[in-house]
């Protein structure tokens, strides 16, 4: 069967073959700012954006992201990261470089609701998401058809709770240096520890959420029963405590006394889809820094 | 010293004197609407509006408002309310009639803050809230000569660990039989059972929400260190439960990294005086219905 | 090719064969809903949900809209229709009735941009779009592929200057007596008097809206030089005055100066297919009365 | 009469006598970050927070804003500002400086609405407008009390026809060496050209807002009939063309068919109100540049 869908070449779509990011993370003190750019100018880099957050001028931490060109990235490039190590170690700095040319690669992990995988899906078809769909992995067969419809390989790896360990270590065959990013799209099942530090704030998960929260079982009923005015979701990080991880983007929606249990799903739906795709797309872009359980979000 | 505000009186403003409504909840069943309808149209009334919502068609409960205009309100208003007591008894209605003519009177209890008292009176003053300001009973003293300047009796009844019996008996004393509504605009002091029991649903409250929740002190300071995205204010009728009511209105703002947690705090203090001053103009307009831990809206 | 989407039967959602809605529109007097309530309940008819609008009590016009069941659909409904003349007589009324279960067949027009054609497959599939897409109707081949694997039959009808007549008579003879509503899902031609007339308040455009609005071409560049904040899209019924037939929703994001003119392209695109989603929805569910060049949106 | 408010001194108010801020536009070339970045470095500035935006890497404009701390404000920043020209001469820089311990001073100019007055007046108190309210202008005598009870001086200037050349110069003279903005806050008379070239992008007007626009007078009534499901309101800077100038800050607000003529107008002033004070806290905090006829807001 041939692709119905390739992504879209737009011919305004600037050329980025000389487009870098670089990243910084450090203590805050005098001088960051200078020191960087005058690197960056004297390695013959061009600045074409840049962001930066202090958390506490008086001593807290500082967030910098740059956006650069360079006329020759594969000969500058790696002498550029070779002599930033001497001003990282002066400021304590963590940092990366990333190509923008070099798209990130994303594996999807789905189960047997489809809304967070077509909107990845589409956004990436229609262009706007700047990532890789290397490939989609779920324990069930259901999304088979549409996933390869797109030209993306599907892997089926069936979870019970005998299989458990069995099938993570297929995942984790399956993802082994192919992909950049874990996109958990209403995935259901738990993710190990194990798994995790491989990824480290590099998996993505989305979960409905209210305002107030609920504990125990069937959220969506219990906010029924509230009478809740507002719904909403929340992408963020995956650590080992379940849903504590950096919150990276919410979004909410209002609903009313006559949204019933099935309307509120509906609803939660909308929002997780396109709550998700933001957050892939800005971890894609490179927008996102993480610090304690926290994350910047230059966007 | 002279009044500096009155609520203003615009010409174009309708006028009420012989506009009624009337609010019913009762279980579900056929011919509802037409009974209501039918005896309305027999004693003369003309309804302007009405709304309804049906729980669950098979067998939920069932919520109605109507406005409805009588022609000569003094002299038909009683008959009917005599004469509907046979309908209401043939569906087991539950059911209550409002002259909009006839403001609610409203106690406004605050502490320290002035956020919401500030956005009440001023919406008073517009002419924005079909309501009487009847007084406004504080813990402090603060404000007195603020809510003074609007002509408005002003309450000062410390409140301290010792004496906080005898400060509710003497806010009893001062809201009894003159106030319809007690509105707690950030009236930082719990209010007894024994209090709350004397104003069913007619007391509301308003706190900050997060999504998600943040259990124990320091909400803005643990909203800050996990960098939600999203804030917001609740507003809910006081009931035994502490912050447990039935939830009246919601909403929420954008926040991002960059909000320090003095932001965040005041971006909070404005969500939670639009959404407590939309609560209380609903209830002060009879739109809100009551049925178990949830309100029926009809706005 | 088998299709690959199916709309979802959901085992929750409710059996709709007994539902039918009414929708009435006439000068407003005193005594409509006690007629029309009590009507319906001769008849049998369980009101299940009703709303109402008054533009102007002292002798604007009135509109109503109820849902109700009947047990016995096939054998009551005509009847119910017949006996209804007489009331509609005395109240001067425009109304329609329509069953639940049977959806709305609508012809969707496209030209070569995806987005709002994909919301509405999306939508559909996912069963959250009451209705049948009976044909996608394009001037450009570019969609067959994907209208094909939903099952949904594509008609070709290349329209040039020359062939304008000529391909209009071959879209009505597509769509004529094949479908309720015609969507033009960014089509990007335009439509003449006489199409216009055989579908009266039954075509559905979409197109983007900025605030302020911009006279003369490239909209999107002139919002980027004049740096406006927020974008938006409007769904409009279809009249001969071009882009000015009424409202049925709209709605914005915002957007800033780091924005150039291709994202607002790409959020305007985001904005226009929520947009018509929504109107599609709710002209499907019999939610929209219009009077003048207004909508009346019971939702 | 006591003044009855006084902007509150949060004891959380970080001290910001030490704290500049700096706005430069200049042709986008590389090496303009690293430049200035460098030169402050060196004149012992410390960078607290830095926004830029490049509106085309290829050859556009660049922009940028600094916040930084010297230790020694009174002896270090004309030094700093003298030595800056030579940078600015380089790249051909448009720059200001401001210490962020010196309030922008501003006259407020109303008519008969006091909505928008109030809402500046309120967050001044509150703490929340980083500015000092120098006067108040009015053609009319209405707002007298109010304004003085905040120890505001007011200044009655009456306007008409015949002499609106000589109102405006006493307003000339009022506002002359005495404040750094105007803000029009829903005043009612035009300002001429020769007021406006005093005050280059420092009058900060507000206006409704409809989409689409509506042309002609009554723009609510208009809005009203055609239905729109919207409205909302826009501040900008003041040009020669009436309502044309840069774009500061844009809300807005849903409405619906329920809502007369008299319920949008009010939803106006709401929006209207939070417009403003938005973009008179970011003039007053200096996060506003002007390119030709857009703003870049760095917030």
């Amino acid at each position: 069967m041939q692709n119905m869908y390739q992504p879209q070449q737009s011919s305004q779509r600037p050329d980025k073959s000389n487009r870098a990011r670089m990243l910084i993370s450090c203590p805050d003190r005098p001088g960051i700012v200078a020191a960087v750019s005058h690197f960056l100018y004297e390695h013959g880099a061009n600045i074409v954006q840049s962001d930066q957050y202090s958390m506490d001028p008086g001593g807290g931490m500082f967030f910098i992201r740059f956006d650069f060109d360079l006329t020759d990235m594969e000969r500058e490039l790696p002498v550029l990261q070779e002599d930033f190590a001497r001003v990282a170690d002066r400021f304590d700095m963590k940092w990366s470089t990333f190509r923008a040319s070099r798209k990130k690669r994303l594996a999807i992990f789905v189960s047997k609701e489809d809304h967070c995988l077509l909107e990845l899906l589409w956004q990436w078809q229609a262009g706007d998401l700047e990532a890789e769909i290397a490939m989609v992995i779920s324990n069930h067969n259901d999304m088979r058809p549409l996933v390869e419809s797109f030209g993306i390989p599907y892997h089926h790896i069936p979870v019970t709770a005998d299989t458990k360990a069995e099938s993570e270590k297929k995942q984790l065959e399956a993802v082994a240096d192919k992909v950049d990013l874990v996109v958990l799209a209403r995935y259901m099942q738990i993710i190990s520890p194990k798994f995790i530090e491989q990824f480290p704030n590099r998996i993505i998960n989305i979960h409905h959420s209210f305002l107030p929260a609920f504990v125990g079982g069937k959220p969506y009923a219990q906010a029924y029963q509230r009478g809740v005015k507002i719904i909403g979701a929340t992408a963020h990080y995956v650590t080992e405590e379940l849903d504590g991880g950096p919150i990276i983007e919410q979004d909410v929606q209002r609903v009313s006394h006559r949204d019933n249990v099935d309307d509120l799903k509906r609803i939660g739906r909308t929002i997780e889809r396109v709550v998700l795709a933001r957050a892939v797309k800005w971890h894609s872009e490179d927008r996102l820094l993480v610090h304690q359980n926290k994350t910047v979000v230059f966007n």
